[in-house]
């Protein structure tokens, strides 16, 4: 298809930079995407960083910069000056990436760099861009689009558009303001091909006739994504308060942002608390991996504290122990897949218009089902494995009990943290199974004090 | 900002219906975008699938039909004839939806509909779509594009492409073949608008020099997601083994397999066999959690006859029983993040250039490190709580060695699984939670038998 990375590419492109053959490392890159080129480099180790860099043709610098990862990023910048930051990059690229890269700044490089640009009117942009919190709307705007205003005609309107698509890489949609930039209406590029209308026409006149989509720049940048998604949007307007045009999101930048927090859930399922790539070294590793694995050991020392109430009865009864960890394991997975259903539910919005106890009754019945099943299976093996069918139906009854509480908590907690504008993705894994732990051997044990007549 | 779902005016449709005035219901949906009717639409349950689709003005069905659930999208078709199905939906929508909905419907049906289509270009085009399996490049494309030979002067093109256009929704790029149909160029429309050359030059002079980005149609949908995300495309041309352009496939469609992996892979990481959705039945709901259940059961019961062989030591060293918990919760927490940092690096392929055993020695320094940080706090614990020394260092030993394990043991099956073309995310979840259970138990209680002189 296109480029494809392979081993004898890298050890060849490593064999020319250990031979210090920088030129034949050029000529082996020089034809590729920028986005190839970043993942080639990102075989290497980042103290490259500023080698690779001056062997890239001057306009493909910005481009692979764009391409490259968090750690590449910083160790391409920290590699340059000030000057070569503002005009080898921020000159290149559009305002919402060139306002992120500031950001990332050390504060005071941040006024240098700034002060460096020469464009006074991408300054602003900046400026204005770097105002918005980051996960916002107005965050992962960018300034760059084609804007006409209602009462122009067509043939005003191209040469207007002419000099604004210079700045803007991809075009989709124009829009169509009034006198005071509120956004008025849309109008396809491939309107513009292929139904011309008369060149003395008003854009009014042609613009599409439904409301436009738009989104006002504070609210949240998921929220954003979730419109266009909704809508099967390439991009889509950002307005002010007032319904004035902003900016405009772009498709490429809700993709990112729904694979973050994808990735995000998975981790936090996962019991990761932090971002963790192969690449990470050990201490970032384990820095993201402790927290929640201390956390755990907490609830196990906890759990320990709570059954040595009943270490009578497992003194007496040996047996009562073989069985603990299928109870607090079947608690566990009860719990994550009732939380699971729910963090999904929400993330959806699917769950919106539901309420709190039809949720619960359902998630009842559902384990009321499970936990019959699960119970009977129990019953059966002890009755045929084991001697002691009291065992068996303490053993079963908890099961069934343990698995209706777990699964009314996984449901309960997550929907809870929700209303409490708590991410909801916190209770799954390693909380709600630690939870599920201690209060699954409790209800076991006490089950099993009434069979056995104990305590 | 747009048309916002609320409870009052749920419940003002829901009236209107009771009474059966269906027109009062028709004009309040009127003018709202088709995401929106189906949103609506499926607040009620889908018994009134006929009604509502009867409402719509008939140039607005396909688009809503669309825009609908599975279930739902089910209960429409179920109650509309062949006819209609073929007239007012599959008319009215693209090759790829038009290809999906036949598939889906009954071996009968789709021969039924096919012979209903009137275009025969159209009725060729869903055939042609449907020999390719449906997780393949060709299987989510859509035939619709917008096309122009290399030796057709502008002048030319742009007729051709007015016929074309009207076919299909959104035109981002004009994909420019040779006498072959082969792809040799593109050209975007905003090149075409706002850069136009003269009518008489040929589109070979036009179209952009480097070599088009495609995918070849027996390519996997996944490997189009990653190409069309890594070169931040929104729209990407499929051809066959001659290069001979065939299709194209939409951001949109994309971003809804990126969506449907990241569900699947954090469904399995919670224990779901199958996607679940709030507004399933609890059948639904019930099977898509029992198997995974009932194999965490069968894992329990399999704990439970290991450490049986241990039951001795239990009854001579009660206090042994309330580290079990722990032991196994621990191990179960490390096993997951490490299966869970490999099944994210698979995904990314930020994992393809590293080797197995690099990737299980750097496991393992992480490993080291956070189990001598979790068994010194247990130790200490132990110290300073319980009166025995011997268990608090066999606890600590045991946690020490089953964090190794575990860590080791996440690593190695999703990549075994990996390599032997299995998702590995099946592997995260239950399988490593119950696997690290019983080795983990085994190994504290083997420690046990060493330090306590029994056995």
């Amino acid at each position: 298809m296109q480029f494809e990375l392979t081993k004898a590419f890298i050890e060849e492109v490593r064999e020319h930079l250990d031979n210090g053959n920088k030129s034949a490392v050029a000529g082996l890159i020089a034809d590729l995407h920028p986005a190839d080129v970043a993942e080639i480099m990102q075989q290497f180790r980042d103290e490259h960083a500023r080698d690779f860099f001056e062997l890239l043709a001057q306009e493909k610098r910005a481009d692979v910069f764009l391409e490259l990862d968090e750690d590449w990023r910083e160790a391409v910048l920290s590699s340059l000056s000030s000057e070569e930051i503002a005009r080898q990059i921020i000159d290149e690229i559009d305002s919402d990436d060139a306002a992120d890269l500031i950001s990332e700044l050390p504060e005071k490089q941040q006024q240098e760099v700034m002060s460096l640009l020469e464009d006074d009117e991408q300054a602003d942009d900046i400026r204005q861009l770097m105002r918005y919190p980051e996960d916002s709307a107005g965050g992962i705007m960018a300034k760059e689009l084609v804007m006409v205003r209602e009462d122009w005609t067509i043939a005003q309107g191209i040469r207007e558009m002419r000099k604004q698509a210079e700045e803007v890489n991809e075009v989709y949609t124009i829009y169509v303001v009034n006198e005071q930039e509120k956004l008025i209406g849309t109008l396809s590029l491939k309107q513009m091909v292929f139904n011309p209308s008369s060149v003395r026409a008003t854009f009014k006149d042609v613009a599409t006739k439904e409301a436009p989509i738009f989104i006002r720049a504070q609210e949240s940048a998921e929220e954003a994504a979730k419109v266009m998604e909704k809508y099967d949007l390439v991009a889509l307007p950002v307005v002010d308060e007032a319904g004035r045009l902003l900016g405009r999101i772009t498709i490429d930048d809700v993709v990112d942002i729904m694979k973050e927090e994808a990735e995000r859930d998975y981790q936090m399922a996962s019991g990761l608390s932090d971002k963790v790539d192969v690449s990470d070294t050990v201490w970032e590793v384990t820095r993201a991996r402790l927290p929640w694995l201390v956390i755990g050991l907490m609830g196990g020392l906890l759990v320990a504290n709570v059954i040595s109430v009943y270490e009578a009865e497992i003194a007496k009864i040996t047996q009562l122990a073989l069985f603990m960890p299928l109870i607090a394991a079947m608690g566990g997975n009860v719990g994550v897949q009732s939380s699971a259903i729910v963090v999904q539910g929400l993330a959806n919005s699917s769950i919106d218009m539901q309420k709190l106890l039809p949720r619960l009754a359902k998630e009842f019945i559902v384990a009321m089902v499970s936990g019959l099943i699960c119970a009977s299976i129990v019953l059966g093996y002890n009755i045929v494995f084991e001697d002691s069918t009291l065992l068996g139906f303490t053993v079963g009854l908890a099961l069934f009990s343990v698995i209706i509480f777990a699964a009314l908590f996984g449901t309960f907690v997550p929907l809870m943290l929700n209303r409490f504008k708590i991410d909801p993705a916190v209770a799954t894994g390693p909380f709600i199974t630690t939870s599920n732990d201690i209060i699954g051997l409790a209800i076991y044990f006490m089950i099993a004090r009434q069979f056995f007549n104990l305590g």
